[in-house]
């Protein structure tokens, strides 16, 4: 079969490999489609990152160089493993790619997300998304019933922006402030939406302002370029502030808004993944007992996400921008998306 | 009657004023001990910060200088105005030194430590604990019951530590670290102690690593000059990391620190006061979903700092260095912690 695989930076290739073969418990899927991650750029351009370096398998996923990429994929079960139940050949699915210990004390307490050892299938080994087929433990296969499998694709980023919602604890009818319109960012408020919760999205990119109102998901845009964010979300709260507030952007001024558009006792939820150290104003999460609170990846979250998407509550479609072959990978893939192509959102990629 | 008022930086007089008058739903305490707090350090040296300038009195209080010092207070009810009930003229009694305004959203939502107008008694006006007598709104006190008043003078504190620790959200079996051992981390570690949780803490003083042992507040102290506080909390919890860190130092080891040592899914509490912006490795705080939270003051801990106390869970005499009269406030009080002397916690005065 077919597999886009990591040999070493800015040197993945498109090659035949042998088929995965079934094991008990696991299922074989044909891949759909499979989105592109700006993990994967990052293992492209500065990589190995999560990826194991030559000689020094994953602990779990006992593989190294070359890795078979792609970790946001959806596809249709084409056979079952001993002992699979609650799974027919035939369901569209996608897959939680994870590989876990089950021993550390994050495991034992449900915390999976949080494993000492954890990897990520597409990353630290066992087959991706950027191939024909693949062969994953049926634990972590989530059946989504008539949901299309393009859209499906985007399952595993909804899931992360679930996951970074839950850690808020909001309710319908409360209001929260999204710092950056990227993937994530859009994700996040589609699922504030879709929770009823009033977004106020942050952009500065003129192409992502108009994705994020166009897709719905920000009610009220504010570029910080042209307006005092603070201020602007004060007046939208009557004076209140935000009940949450989410860091999707890695940059440090975003940061600094989200601090100071919540109200006393709200919540900041970190969602970015930050390169350097980030100066934070201590006193402001002191002075009105803001929670800053950290997420990674998701536990637990697909069901609910594939149920959003099921009920109509969140579209995905707005956010499929590319539909590329595996072949077209790097080409149109990786470099649409490098270079700084801002009417980019998701690039979804067809073995 | 006698009270020690601010009057600039660096001019505190002690001199004679009139008696508060009682009014309605307010009562009359006769003040028995004031503890000197870091805040009125501040003021002293570098104020005035809470306490208003002079020609802009706090909105609450509508009183500007001179203001009468002191908010961490016990005393003995001395006389009850029209249609108080459940307090009686003689009850032992503590104050929770507030003004706050009912009115804004986090008053409304319960949280009014978080006002948006919030005044201390014995900063922003209303007297202070620095006098004879004082007059405050029945709804602050609390009963002490069979406390000493020496020793209730340090609830006020003690339910800072209160309020910090509830933040946590930690049971009885669970293992913290307190960062810095000065008279916030003392109590800190105490109210731990009080609530069943096993206590490491962090100093780098002789003399306060000292009083964290011979207090039993510490049932572990690690001093990061000699030994790596990472290593040590991993081997004194058999690899898993702490369950909650609290900063008590508002220094930026002290916090990267607590960052390390929580386990994944962890909480740092943040207590401390910072003059200037931290710098956070937010990876820390993405990748172990580390939750970091604000504290400031307290709202409904009294009474469970009260009962800590009586039930003989926090024993506050250890804490007590110093007890001075209100004419060496300055001279014995102000000078003896500006002198950096590390022996000194709670240095108490008597009017
Ligand atoms: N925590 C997790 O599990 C998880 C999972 C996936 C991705 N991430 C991280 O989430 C972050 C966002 O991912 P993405 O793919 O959407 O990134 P992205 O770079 O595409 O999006 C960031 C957006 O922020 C905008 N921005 C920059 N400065 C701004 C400012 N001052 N005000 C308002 N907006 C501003 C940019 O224009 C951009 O649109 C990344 O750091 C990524 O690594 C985290
Ligand atoms: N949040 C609130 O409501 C509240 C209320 C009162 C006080 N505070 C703040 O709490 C903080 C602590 O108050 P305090 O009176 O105990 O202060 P303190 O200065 O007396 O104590 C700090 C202690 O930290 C120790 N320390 C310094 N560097 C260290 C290191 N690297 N490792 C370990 N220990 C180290 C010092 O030796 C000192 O003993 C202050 O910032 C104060 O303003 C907050």
């Amino acid at each position: 079969m077919k597999a886009a695989r990591f040999h070493g930076q800015k040197d993945i290739r498109v090659e035949d490999i042998p088929e995965p073969t079934l094991r008990p418990g696991a299922v074989k899927v044909g891949i759909a489609w499979c989105g592109i991650c700006g993990t994967d750029l990052h293992e492209f351009l500065e990589g190995p990152i999560f990826i194991p370096h030559a000689g020094h398998p994953h602990p779990l996923a006992g593989e190294d160089l070359p890795v078979t990429m792609g970790h946001e994929f959806s596809g249709t079960v084409e056979e079952l493993g001993d002992g699979v139940v609650g799974l027919t050949v035939g369901d569209g699915v996608v897959v939680e790619p994870y590989f876990v210990c089950d021993e550390c004390g994050p495991c034992k307490a449900g915390n999976y997300n949080l494993c000492t050892r954890m990897g990520f299938i597409g990353l630290a080994g066992g087959g991706g998304g950027l191939s024909e087929k693949i062969v994953v433990d049926a634990r972590w296969v989530h059946r989504v019933g008539d949901i299309p499998l393009d859209e499906a694709a985007l399952i595993e980023p909804l899931s992360v922006a679930y996951h970074a919602v839950s850690r808020a604890e909001l309710t319908a009818g409360t209001v929260a402030v999204v710092g950056g319109a990227g993937p994530i960012g859009l994700l996040t408020a589609a699922v504030l939406k879709g929770l009823g919760v009033t977004t106020i999205v942050t952009e500065l990119s003129a192409a992502r302002k108009d994705k994020a109102l166009s897709s719905g998901v920000a009610d009220y845009l504010v570029d910080p370029s042209e307006e005092d964010v603070k201020a602007r979300v004060l007046e939208l709260t009557e004076g209140a502030g935000a009940d949450a507030a989410f860091e999707c952007a890695g940059v440090n001024a975003v940061l600094d808004t989200m601090l100071d558009v919540v109200r006393p006792a709200g919540v900041v939820v970190n969602v970015s993944i930050w390169g350097r150290p980030a100066t934070v104003d201590m006193q402001k999460i002191v002075l009105k007992e803001i929670d800053l609170r950290g997420t990674i990846a998701y536990r637990g979250d697909h069901a609910a996400a594939i149920h959003l998407v099921q009920e109509g509550k969140v579209d995905l479609k707005p956010f499929i921008t590319g539909r590329i072959a595996l072949e077209d990978l790097v080409d149109k893939g990786f470099d649409t998306l490098i270079n700084h192509n801002d009417t980019a959102v998701k690039i979804i990629v067809h073995p």
